[in-house]
């Protein structure tokens, strides 16, 4: 089934500041999603606001987030509050000539939900398969899985993607008449983020290879 | 004066999960917020949580924030809603041999506070200065500043810094009993963010040197 694209603009997850750089395209917020190796969760805790970091992974519609039955965020969501997930990719400096015009080339995107709490066995440990192969490809294959205990000290909640927009900023700086009147360097200084070396723990044999993706 | 580090440890900045890896330190904490280029903003708007993305500098227990007046989380900042800012910087991928023990090497730091509006020109000025220095130091003094027009279109917050946390997780993967029954890698992947070749803006004269730090 196609998503309903229109149906993700909505009052919350529309992009007010500078809306020609924001898309409801559900490809466009998925590329997002699944490029960040992690986002921030956004929620609502005795009315006060907390921000979480922690690993995701998307399949279809539904963004997948886990962790400890005692973590906080997880306590909260499985009571069925609502879920701000923020997602960003930052591409790299926009400089200019005047100090107002600067910017970042970035990538975002921004999910609004409630997480469901994934009670099945089977749904779980998929789950779980997908936030594993997210961080590293390949991964889930070649490791122990989680046994039926493990899995139960585990929690994943579910979140529709239904209410969501992604914004960007591409290509060179913005320039306006007050950026003239110097000759400082202006441009874009990608940022790129690589894997370095890998480090083995002690007990790996060696001519064992690290993951590569 | 030396900052009351004790104070900072709140219910809300208090580190539940996995204590042993939180720290109270100032300095700890000022490090995580430094290094990061960017942060995620989170508040309360009509009830539901919101989480932006933006940049940011610190100077003494003075967090300080930027944005267009028209910017959503500014207007509700300026009206005095509590904040919940994230740092997250990512050093790595820890893999071991159960899929159970994966983790991620990282130092985050996130501080609760309100949002003071800045009024006084110079002090917008300084709070822009130290924004932009923070994202490329040296940028500051080889640009246009802003004019007193351009001062007017850009609001600035400041967070006192006194209920803040951090942290962190380093070294080789964590390994139990469950790792033990296959010979896959384990390790860590280091992830590192590096400057690409600078891209000028067509109007660069040739031999103009991108700025390096």
């Amino acid at each position: 089934m196609t998503p309903d694209t229109s149906a993700w603009e909505t009052p919350r997850s529309r992009v007010r500041r500078k809306p020609e750089r924001a898309s409801y395209d559900p490809a466009a917020v998925f590329a997002v999603i699944d490029e960040a190796l992690y986002c921030h969760v956004g929620l609502v805790r005795h009315g006060s606001p907390v921000v979480i970091p922690t690993i995701h992974a998307r399949e279809g519609e539904v963004l997948y987030l886990h962790g400890s039955p005692a973590a906080g965020h997880l306590r909260d969501a499985r009571l069925g509050v609502e879920l701000c997930v923020a997602f960003t990719i930052v591409d790299g400096l926009a400089l200019t000539r005047s100090a107002r015009n600067h910017s970042l080339s970035y990538r975002s995107a921004v999910v609004f939900g409630q997480g469901q709490l994934i009670r099945d066995g089977a749904l779980k440990l998929e789950a779980l398969r997908a936030i594993t192969e997210h961080v590293v490809p390949g991964r889930w294959d070649v490791v122990m899985q989680p046994s039926p205990a493990q899995l139960q000290e585990t929690e994943v909640l579910a979140v529709a993607i239904r209410e969501a927009s992604m914004k960007s900023r591409t290509g060179p700086p913005q320039v306006d008449e007050t950026d003239g009147a110097n000759n400082a360097w202006a441009g874009v200084i990608p940022l790129i983020t690589e894997r370095g070396t890998p480090v083995p723990a002690p007990f790996v044999e060696p001519g064992t290879f690290a993951p590569s993706w």
